[in-house]
């Protein structure tokens, strides 16, 4: 059974990414788990009447591929999330690239939790959001 | 087209709350749109050994219901997130019955934005998360 | 309920087709159900620089339309997969149309089973893919 | 952007795995995806009166999970599959934990591709099915 890094194991500096073309479907799947019903994210007319001029992605799922590389790479499977904040500078439209970069801040020595800082960018390089937050890696 | 509540309208101390039971077919789906295959949620015979016991939700799907009662109810449709922040306090299981509360906090006169607290509780009132945040309302 | 052809119902020479548009949502609900989150399928900023320039959808989606002859036509309802073989020869691109025909190549008297060979091909009539296998029709 | 291992640096001998879960909605989004909509799959009526006695996974489902390690490990990103050949022995059932291992056994100078040879078994280390296959690595 693969698992990702311990505590020990992991660095300050360190950092990993995650990058996918968030889809019309990923928006509608997020919509029916969530139940966000948002006009600004499934109706193109509305839409089209908005500062941003088009449907735009919900906020979440960018921030859903910072708990893609925390469960996948860095720590990795079997992390736990202990918290985040989130600033969100730019809509994610339809289609976009978006990368999510995770990278170590602090090793948190008492509970053994790493602080992190988080960040998405579009196929653009303009920064989408920034995040921060606390994990708790698997403990081995 | 019904649209959200304008800046004006909102009143400090409102809330609104939106409830749904988180199943299985969520968590896998939430695992197809963000890519995180953390074991913890995707794998049985892993989540068995974990202190939780068994598999859990996705910490953002319960946070993904914050946004519903954002998008949908207060301020409602046309709602853009700024910024927000959550800390974990317990798992969210498959089947479990999770409601998530906003209430008004501030109104920000400066940018006609809207602060919030929010958090969601499991079916037996066990608090999951806590958050906090700033919305901009539809601009009417 | 309607079940598949029977051994003894089975000519040699049999052939049944299914075809289908495999699009974008296809594809990304295939990465949620595998985990298979190459960038060759789900990242267009990185296809783009590929041999094949833009992303291209799951080679075994469409293997998956064989199993779809088989499971529905020929031999139908009931069927079992025994074992199979392929070889990928170009790549299906999103919105491709793609046609999985199955025929009938062998009768194995002692078990009772079926070889059969079967191809996929595109829009353009060009092989995508070519298969063997062996299956087990529904014992009446 | 992360992309996969290179011919070189792949030593025959590596190994890696990926494990989940199946559910019944993986089973029923793979329907909808293939279009195969075999009782065996899809009907509890038909399939209690069956061998098996309850619905069971499509085969196909556990052989992708063979392609999650070739496109998510090894090689990984950017990978592109040649060929395969699969013997099918046990079936999946719903909520089993399949693992999947993919080990280089043969590394092709020529056209510097990368045979391998693959398994998946269930959460009682019973073999569901062995595959081998040829893979081509991203060209760095």
């Amino acid at each position: 059974m693969t698992i990702g890094k311990s505590y020990d194991e992991i660095q300050v500096g360190e950092s990993a990414s995650f990058s996918k073309t968030i889809v019309e479907s990923d928006v509608y799947l997020f919509a029916g788990i969530s139940g966000d019903l948002n006009p600004a994210h499934l109706n193109e007319e509305y839409a089209r009447k908005t500062f941003f001029k088009k449907r735009i992605a919900h906020g979440l799922i960018a921030v859903s591929l910072i708990s893609t590389v925390l469960g996948n790479k860095l720590p990795g499977p079997g992390t736990i999330w202990i918290s985040l904040s989130v600033k969100f500078f730019a809509p994610v439209f339809f289609s976009d690239t978006i990368t999510a970069t995770v990278e170590v801040i602090e090793k948190m020595e008492d509970k053994k939790r790493v602080r992190f800082k988080a960040w998405c960018k579009n196929q653009d390089e303009k920064i989408v959001l920034e995040s921060e937050g606390i994990v708790s890696p698997k403990k081995q």
